[in-house]
């Protein structure tokens, strides 16, 4: 894969220059990615990728739900065919302003809902890369690009970092900015990231958004919470070890690792993070519902009009029992640093199976808006990647970030059963 | 004016038609809109008027800061000249699918920000309507139509409803949808209303977010608390003689009137909006910078570039003060039902003067998210109106303008000095 630190470095001292990491980025693309399908759209060749700044030289690949101004903009939908924004999103602006090279467009599914797109995992074709940030994940795993931005609003940020083996970080809630983005729920698309491992991602996060989100590693082991819950037994057993043995690697490095029972607001919330969607959901689409109907896959059809048909007062009732979940959730952080949990039940599915994979394991916290990240290093049997979740207190993403990369580096250096 | 509710019942009773009423709100944009220039475009004529649903036969204006499938789309910018979005705002397909028709997009001063737009005040057309939501206030003042939607990031609703003699409802934040709308500053940006009294404004929203806002009038005087704060220097003689008739009235009326100091947090929330806008304002609007900064008006490029050079942790700062200035400012409702203060300094300044007017007095509730409404029915001794402001606790919308429509019913029946 390639690595954001490792670009930015090798062109600090004279070793490399931003010209050239895109241009072997853009190689990469071509040799790569009539396999991946990880891309919708990509950059004219030769325009821009001489920029000054601190991401220059590094080549990102835009979630296809975020207006680009010279770039198609399809949000996943036929309904979008040949639609050309007058504008970038604000988030493509940043990065943009910051000397980054917006590459290409990454392949979303429908309306960042749970169709599955064209793209395939990088580690096993047969296998999904997750969504709805498909492309986003794949085109990191599959070393065609150093980073990538995608968004989550249910677990379309850490799902498929999980399945494609990569570090992806969502933000606390409204970190980084969602304008321009088609909405899909406003109290919960996130935007996030993507990137080879947990240092690479905190590095274009920070030099994104112009934050102090680790640079260095933390010196003493993080205080971790095994977060226990009744959705543990829809983990498979070889997540569920993989689970064990992250927390088994992190305290004998040092790490305190206590276990923290969910609380009853926060399964509370998880059920409602539904509602909370296709409620929003419901609004936010009524346009495509009332005039591209046949547009709409079944699934995306189905959700708006059951969320067309939420009264306001149970949406009411379900941001109440956000809110709840929000403030229990910092609570758990009283006592320690980072909650570990599984980032998806397994590993990717296959993709016959007509799914992205579950969100079980990422959604209450899109509800509550704590900040995670997906650590990768571990594998199922057969090779497949599992990733594990490490989520942290509302706007300390610093310290998650922290936590993440310690554990990552204890993982890498482990012992394996 | 035109009337939501008397619409709404003589539709009801068979006493109108809806596109009897949307042919005479069309009539009447026809005979006033060349001297009060309120709208920017038209729905094309013959177009949607027979539509069903509890806002059947209202005629919508909708600032033209949200995105229109049908019509163009303009932000107030000739950047924007000629664009044409694929689809409707959500706020805008909520309102369709209620049966409204919105039948013109109604003119915003540029990007939603402050320089003054071609609207004239229809009370006097050598003073500005208020901005940003100028063409919303002034189109229903005008008689032209029964309601129209507007948006608040500093007091874009409440300020130009009270220069033009209109309700104004800036509801509670994210109780209505600011998808589609062009991002000005994503935690402030508020989508709000427009109609000729409480009651209209109560009804149109309730009727287009399908909640109870208030039918049934209160019973009971609220208890007000007169809000007192350093900024009540800044408003005239004449405004502040308005509150105090106001609150005369109310007491006279069997109302508690009581003093509410100007606790400090949210003093220092005024004081930090700015901070938290300017910073927004920058990443939002960061391509129109990039791209097209010889088409901005010198009082925004000025905004945005100070906004660039503000460092996220004085951002960070801001919002953690305006974090305590919300939880200040439901605190105060504990003794109170609502508090009344100056909609603005006073009357709308003369267009000659260069200014839309000042939001000072509603910036603070914006940044706390607050609903606020406008009270119209008083004057100043020129006879334009002076609007008093309501603001009611957090989440509390119905009792807000229930409040509100008691008050406007006693100013309207009440002795004048």
């Amino acid at each position: 894969m390639q690595s954001v630190s490792k670009i930015i470095a090798d062109i600090a001292a004279g070793r490399d220059t931003p010209a050239g990491a895109i241009a072997r980025s853009r190689a990469a693309i071509g040799e790569r990615d009539n396999e991946i399908h990880a891309f919708e759209a990509l950059a004219p060749e030769g325009t821009g990728t001489a920029s000054e700044g601190p991401l220059a030289g590094i080549a990102v690949g835009v979630k296809d739900i975020f207006d680009t101004h010279d770039m198609p903009t399809r949000y996943g939908s036929p309904i979008y065919d040949g639609f050309r924004p007058r504008a970038d999103a604000p988030i493509v602006a940043m990065a943009r302003a910051r000397g980054a090279y917006v590459i290409g467009k990454t392949v979303t599914t429908e309306l960042a809902f749970l169709d599955p797109a064209k793209t395939v995992n990088p580690h096993d074709p047969a296998h999904t890369p997750g969504g709805s940030s498909s492309g986003s994940a794949a085109a990191v795993a599959a070393g065609m690009i150093p980073a990538a931005i995608g968004t989550q609003t249910g677990g379309s940020v850490i799902r498929p970092a999980a399945f494609c083996g990569v570090a992806g970080y969502k933000p606390s809630f409204r970190l980084f900015p969602t304008g321009g983005m088609k909405t899909f729920a406003w109290t919960l698309d996130t935007a996030g990231f993507f990137a080879a491992n947990v240092a690479d991602v905190a590095l274009f996060a920070a030099l994104l958004g112009g934050r102090d989100l680790g640079a260095d590693p933390v010196t003493s082991p993080p205080r971790i919470g095994l977060y226990r819950s009744e959705i543990d037994n829809e983990a498979s057993a070889e997540m569920r070890d993989a689970v064990t043995r992250a927390a088994a690697i992190a305290e004998r490095a040092g790490a305190t690792v206590v276990e923290v029972c969910e609380p009853e607001q926060i399964r509370r919330g998880r059920d409602v993070h539904a509602v909370v969607q296709g409620y929003e959901a419901a609004i936010s689409l009524a346009h495509e519902l009332a005039f591209h109907s046949d547009e709409l896959s079944g699934v995306l059809r189905e959700t708006l009009e059951e969320g067309r048909s939420i009264p306001p007062n149970a949406y009411d009732e379900a941001r109440r029992a956000a809110r709840h979940a929000r403030k229990t959730a910092t609570g758990l952080f009283d006592e320690v640093d980072i909650l570990l949990a599984p980032s998806a039940p397994g590993a990717g599915p296959l993709r016959s199976l007509g799914t992205t994979g579950s969100a079980l394991f990422n959604k209450v916290w899109t509800l509550t808006g704590n900040p995670c990240v997906n650590v990768p290093g571990l594998a199922d049997s057969a090779g497949m990647p599992l990733g594990i979740q490490l989520i942290g207190r509302f706007g300390r993403d610093k310290q998650t970030l922290q936590a993440a990369r310690w554990l990552e580096g204890e993982i890498a250096a482990g012992p394996r059963p």
